[in-house]
């Protein structure tokens, strides 16, 4: 399988060499990239060079069997169609393709949308939740990594009724590779380290993407107040998610909802009673972490997801739908447990 | 005017004589230990060294103004009344005076309340907040950390009726040294960093202690869910609160409320629009830093509160405590800003 | 293969689990822990549950082909001759067989060597450097972690007469997982974040092993300074060594005696000109990251080394010997790269 | 006293700003930059905000008792004598005036210097090396963070011919607020966190200043490897440096020779036996801590110091230096102690 990244120097496109670098059934044959081409991979970044990695390419794409596309938002939905018709699998590691509505997504990303008419051609890919829709498709809108570690939580439950869709509140928190790779004042060492924050208040992009999806699962309209914050940390995306429940609903309830709906799941992990999500649990590795309890007094359940956001929530999750479109193992090249401590 | 610290090598005891140190009308004639009697105080810390500390004293208080004590619950309450009746004003770091109904605290606590009788005598030390009652007393239940937070944040609000009792959530991150100074796995430097998780759900010990401050507000009793994080840094809370808008409220209304609230007040920032708290704007200093937005899609209101855990949490309110019952300017001792970056 | 842990739950334990659970050609069959013996492993550790690692057992050991020991110095000497009389390979991640000389050890160590008599049929586990010895044995001596890092880069040049016997200074640095898993309040996250510090000054137990390799490189004695400090990281350690240069010798010198020496290790890499080893590079791999440069002024090498101190500097190493004891690839298992960022 | 700073929005400006706001003699009426000026310096730096700090200026300075400039090297020199006609006393943060002799100026920082002619009028401003020379003068040459470090451990000892002036090493380590408040990728937090690298090898432009204090201070020419290296925390320096002893000296002469020549000396902490410094013992102080040992086996002193870089490596000693220029106590408005944990 000869495949390619674009967007190959930024965090989720180094991810994603690391990450196929050490794939068995895929071979990298095409690096692309605006601003570095011509230059040598394994030189900018010695800590992958194998003496196999060529040098990095502009953006012209070879033929390919895949390409991601690790790119801003707004550079991969023009140019998709053409890949499209030269038979190229499309996993789209960017928002273009992530709200099926362009209204929508012209409103909270400040941009008319380059390509609306194959919009519809593509899937949302969470290989755990879309799984039967995900097969035989040639476009991924692979999704983003606060709303990975939100609907992993909450799709199950919201398919199965057991909480409201009224006043969801999603706290979240993220390290800092989630503002990519960047020269910014604000990510700054000096300014982040023993530091935290709110940023994106009532404001934050993947607020609808998150919606859209919790309206699918529960048939229903849902809002949801989505407050991210930064952590002093490279990787980790963690949230904690308030909702309140269902009449007559149980704790024991949304614990047997994940249970059923997760059995054959090997990268999701419903930890024992009183053991928490941490962000560490699931930080160099692709699997995902839940936790929940419910708050007698105020009978509310407090939930809690944990993933690695440049692996479950970016470039592992866009493998693994590589490897659900190929018939492959979905765990392929995706073996490796966290780096603990 | 003499003064004492009890528990003086704890991390809280360490920035009660650091701040005393600089103290201009304090004297620190006693430090008190269980563990540590009879040992240099400067070649423990010599971050502290200046000559002048003396000896790690036993727990046989002296003669004096003020006793700050900085000890686990249940060690302080015991022993208060017998320091009150020798004219000392006892300041309590510690939880043992915070909670009004000793059933409430029994069962939060899980253990028996040592001096019931005296709870009545001690007044909730938050100067902005309840600077008349403070004044004139002699027992000082020194707030929480978490409370401090949150009461600031909340108090006028509730007073005012701006916001319903109903659905009151609170997310707050700590950074690791609200833990205290102990040898304890779960806070090594390699099981804490690049790490981020909840911790205490549905049952964290600040839970009715900021309820019973909200429901005194309000005048209504007030439930709230709070879910406490660990954030690899060493100092800083931040909370970010969920509240419902009482009908007709407005964003600027609270904003207003807060202006007014806190005109006169040196410590308290309402950062302007657009800016929201970081835990480093006020590291270091007894500053708080608060913002909030209306969510207009869920009529709810996003409210976010940043201090120092160590000091406006701790150490440094309980020097301005000290300050006010003096009749000495409440910032004395107190002029430092954060240390930034 | 048949594979079991001594010392399961401390971090080199938990490193050597994590790889072997990986392992194409190891099957994990005990994992034995005084402390915690009994208990689920995947409870305890859930980042590494798979549902297939089973229970924590005593130190009794069962039949194995290999058994990895990563307990404290002293606890494996005396039981080492007693399995190897059984069949099984001991690869010992502790100290007990790296000196070769018993009164050295024991005036380092301060204890009595429990095993003198095994001393000689230990081997000393780097492959880079002694591959040809290590093949067939079965007892390694698997280095310490400043060592590795340290002999890695020095070796070939006192192999080769390059640079003087005298005034070798090695500054080393290392994260915090060096320290081990257990609770001790200097390593406690608020009193490491944010510090650096120098420790063992002069007395470091690594000192020994380091100058008895490099004697016998040199086949002249060889006395160094090493002063490990402390860095407010988890993994990584890089070591700046000073050096005089042999007369007539060039920095090219230096570089081309590197290049032909590691010309085909697959884990060690001499970085282009002007690129310096990042411990980053290394971190969660098996990989060396080498740089040198002379000073013309002082005429002084200064070289740089980096390594991933659990990886390469204890249990990749490990595994890396029991893929060479074995005929197997000796990347087996370690094909990963760098986490980055 | 009317003082100002010019370059008011960097580290090093904003630390000058914080110092000088609770310096009781200080009047901050005067805040330059060519990037933000007009704009509000509390709301682009709210953690300072105390209602009464104005505008940042543009570059025009008004009369001012003392002006500090913190600016990057090459933009102060050219303008400092229009100032001290002025009678502006002038204390520089930057680098022109460190390096007596123009040529090596040049040659390491790789630019003509803009007014070499009153070069020989600035005094280099370690106030317990220097303090009789600065008093009375009007240009103070503020040293590098790096050379205070190494200096105040070295010069006592140089005096007295006590080391060898062959074969100086110094390993020094700092945090990440040395390179300064910039959107640099190399400091982005993904990039620094959980990382260690060494820079600037044999290259530092620190080492011909720490050569020309040292020669001064042996009247012997003194060459010396400076190796730094990037630690990942946000303040402190520490060096190791390594140094043989002349002939006959022992240990007890080097510590005796510290003590007495620190004797009087609030700043300048030497540590009790066997306590080394840490850098969180000087973070947000002006102090500074050492210790040394002397290797038996190889008759080298390993000796170690401490400072926060910010602080008494520039902001806190040039507050140090303007108020031995005024007469003032020394540690006036730098008596706080290190902000810990």
């Amino acid at each position: 399988m000869k495949v390619g990244v674009l967007g190959a120097t930024g965090y989720t496109g180094q991810e994603l060499v690391r990450l196929l670098q050490q794939h068995p059934e895929s071979e990298l044959v095409y690096l692309g990239s605006s601003s570095s081409s011509g230059k040598s991979y394994e030189v900018m970044f010695p800590q992958f060079s194998d003496g196999r990695i060529g040098l990095l390419d502009d953006e012209e794409v070879p033929d390919l069997d895949v390409l991601f596309c690790a790119l801003p938002h707004g550079l991969t939905a023009g140019r998709a169609a053409k890949w499209l018709e030269r038979g190229i699998k499309v996993i789209d590691l960017g928002a273009d393709f992530r709200i099926k509505n362009p209204e929508t997504y012209e409103s909270w990303y400040n941009c008319t949308h380059p390509a609306k008419e194959i919009i519809p051609q593509a899937v949302y890919g969470i290989p755990e939740l879309y799984r039967e829709e995900i097969k035989g498709k040639s476009l991924i809108a692979n999704p983003g990594c606060y709303p990975t570690a939100t609907l992993l939580a909450l799709v199950p439950l919201f398919e199965k009724g057991l909480v409201s869709t009224k006043n969801v509140i999603i706290d979240a928190k993220s390290g800092v590779s989630g503002a990519g790779r960047s020269a910014n004042l604000a990510n700054n060492f000096s300014e982040v380290n023993e530091n935290f924050k709110a940023y994106g208040v009532a404001s934050h992009r993947h607020t609808p993407e998150i919606e859209q999806q919790l309206t699918l699962a529960a048939n229903d309209e849902v809002l949801v107040n989505f407050t991210p914050h930064l952590v002093p940390m490279i990787r980790g995306i963690l949230t904690t998610i308030y909702t309140e429940l269902a009449p007559g609903v149980k704790e024991d309830d949304l614990l047997t909802c994940w249970q059923e709906y997760y059995a054959e799941e090997e990268f999701v992990h419903i930890l024992p009673e009183g053991i928490w999500p941490q962000t560490k649990f699931a930080s160099g590795s692709n699997h995902v972490f839940l936790q929940l309890k419910v708050d007698q007094r105020t009978n509310r359940a407090i939930i809690v997801s944990a993933i690695d956001n440049l692996i479950k929530g970016a470039s592992g999750q866009a493998v693994q739908n590589m490897n659900l479109l190929w018939g492959l193992p979905e765990n392929m090249g995706l073996e490796m447990r966290a780096l603990w401590p």
